[in-house]
């Protein structure tokens, strides 16, 4: 069973609204905030996904058909159905992630973003910073609009969280540098922050209790590092599609991740390679090396693992159901689990 | 009477608020957010003043003592008292404020703000796009705090209104460029709408019948017009600092701003340079010199004093009140229009 399938129609109808809600009067504005709304450059919608799956983990019922038809109210209009509701966590969770990748790509002077041109490339930073600006204040007025100011607070966080994750990587000293615990702090708040604090809104809106609402948070938090950590894997691994040719983007920008982290436990050599940010002549193809020779892959892909296996239990945690609709999400995103182990790209 | 003296003791409070609130555990971030939160750079705090009286103008009774002193709550902790929460609006307007200013930095590559360095030009574009990311995610922290989805919206709305300014100002249109309604409208989202509905948010806190928050809205409006108005005169006039020397740095950034539009009425030989943004040889000095061959600068001030008067008249339209201090509040702000006219820098 395929879980993006479970939700693929819901998913569609977030996507609808996401390229509503971009509607500006502005025209250079609306067109720059669509470029990563289009169809074929959408990505996976793995955050709607998620939380649309999780929304349904958590109800007895299943969604009302006229709910999976597209909802054509504007984002400040206040939606009362709880499916509704849910589905607007799901697109502000999207609407935050993709202007995170808009001021990531400026701050990156990255030129391609899911195989096109990056915005910034082809429309200017100061286009791509506005549009980011944009889509985190469309984002602030469907949060408005669920008039639920413990989940305005929680998503307000997960910006500062966001900030706060891209300035610990840029600003480590050196000691912090080689830390597992800074690696972690700063993976949270890069990553796993939105899909914690966006599960918890979709717990708290299906009026659960607190307990099932940190259930909620922990899934999101460990998939969201177990993610991260594959991620970071794939960058030394290479991807399938690459016939196994690493990329070592995180290396070339000075970056030491979980597997690099974990291979510097084994072999002492790769600290001051990590502390000069891999600056040296070839520093980054002696740290690969180092890396190969040690544990360190095998020992990230255990803790990704362990992190996967830590979301899933929080699925089994939750209270008994015996309902087929939320048993099926339930068994989707454990499945989720499992794949984002073995992703390859 | 100054009314910046009158409620200049609780302005302070919320600038130390200010300071507080961008304690991060991430030093850099705090370094770079501070910025422009130290003593000396902090600017004149004019959107606090103005909020501050506001609030005072709407209310019969003197902020007991005790909500004159600084408050150290974290900024998502709810505060009960009314004045505290005015307060708050006040601390947020200018997180926004200060934000948009680190963003505007680096949009337009500036390398000084308020005498001194800007951030952009020491620190990087980086870390002053995520400075003003921060502050904007401290704002809706706060914001949330106040546990009122009205004003989550009002202040999310001038976000919007914020980008969609800037965006205007890029990507106009050769007839829009000469367009005196379009440049209303720019100046509005770019300027206006951040006082306008900080001041109906103000308002609305202090339980006012929603005709008086209109009128809040208005005088909000109607200052920041003749403010803005006012600046673009300075850039063409020169501040009496400067010795009478004008900067021309919107006309040298291509930008038509009120005088050069009126003057465009009078000197229709004008217009071909507003399309061109003046980027030919020496379009800034013929343009110069036809503005001050028309009414064009008289024009302008008139404008600016119109809106300055219509601003006064939204005091003057408040409910009648004995209270000493509200009627010393609205005197203030009656004043506060007549110096944005004559002010020189």
């Amino acid at each position: 069973m395929d879980p993006f399938a479970l939700v693929q129609d819901e998913v569609s109808i977030v996507s609808e609204r996401l390229c509503q809600s971009i509607v500006s009067n502005v025209p250079a504005l609306e067109q720059a905030a669509e470029y990563f709304f289009r169809p074929g450059v959408r990505g996976k919608r793995l955050r709607p996904t998620l939380l649309l799956l999780m929304s349904s983990a958590l109800s007895d019922q299943q969604p009302a058909p006229e709910l999976l038809l597209p909802d054509h109210r504007p984002p400040h209009e206040r939606p009362q159905e709880q499916r509704r509701r849910q589905q607007r966590i799901a697109e502000i969770a999207e609407l935050i992630h993709v202007a995170s990748l808009l001021h990531d790509d400026v701050l990156d002077d990255a030129e391609t973003r899911r195989g096109i041109s990056s915005l910034n490339a082809q429309s200017g930073n100061k286009l791509a910073i506005l549009a980011g600006d944009f889509l985190l204040a469309r984002a602030s007025v469907t949060l408005a609009s669920l008039q639920n100011t413990e989940i305005v607070e929680l998503l307000s966080r997960v910006l500062e969280h966001l900030v706060a994750g891209e300035v610990m990587q840029m600003s480590a000293a050196p000691e912090q540098l080689t830390s597992m615990a800074y690696y972690l702090d700063k993976t949270f708040y890069k990553t796993a922050s939105l899909m914690a604090n966006s599960s918890r809104a979709v717990a708290i809106l299906g009026e659960q209790q607190p307990e099932v609402s940190d259930l909620a948070w922990q899934y999101g938090r460990h998939l969201g590092l177990a993610f991260q950590i594959v991620d970071d894997l794939l960058d030394i691994l290479g991807s399938s599609k690459q016939l196994g040719k690493p990329a070592l983007n995180d290396m070339r920008a000075g970056l030491a991740t979980a597997p690099v982290l974990l291979a510097a436990e084994e072999q002492p050599g790769l600290i001051s390679l990590i502390r000069r940010k891999f600056k040296g002549g070839s520093d980054v193809q002696y740290a690969l090396e180092m890396v190969q020779a040690s544990n360190g892959i095998q020992r990230a892909k255990e803790l990704a693992a362990q992190h996967a296996q830590l979301a899933a239990q929080q699925i089994e945690a939750l209270p008994a159901s015996s309902s087929p609709h939320a048993l099926a999400a339930r068994e989707a995103l454990i499945n989720i689990t499992h794949r984002v182990l073995v992703r390859s790209k």
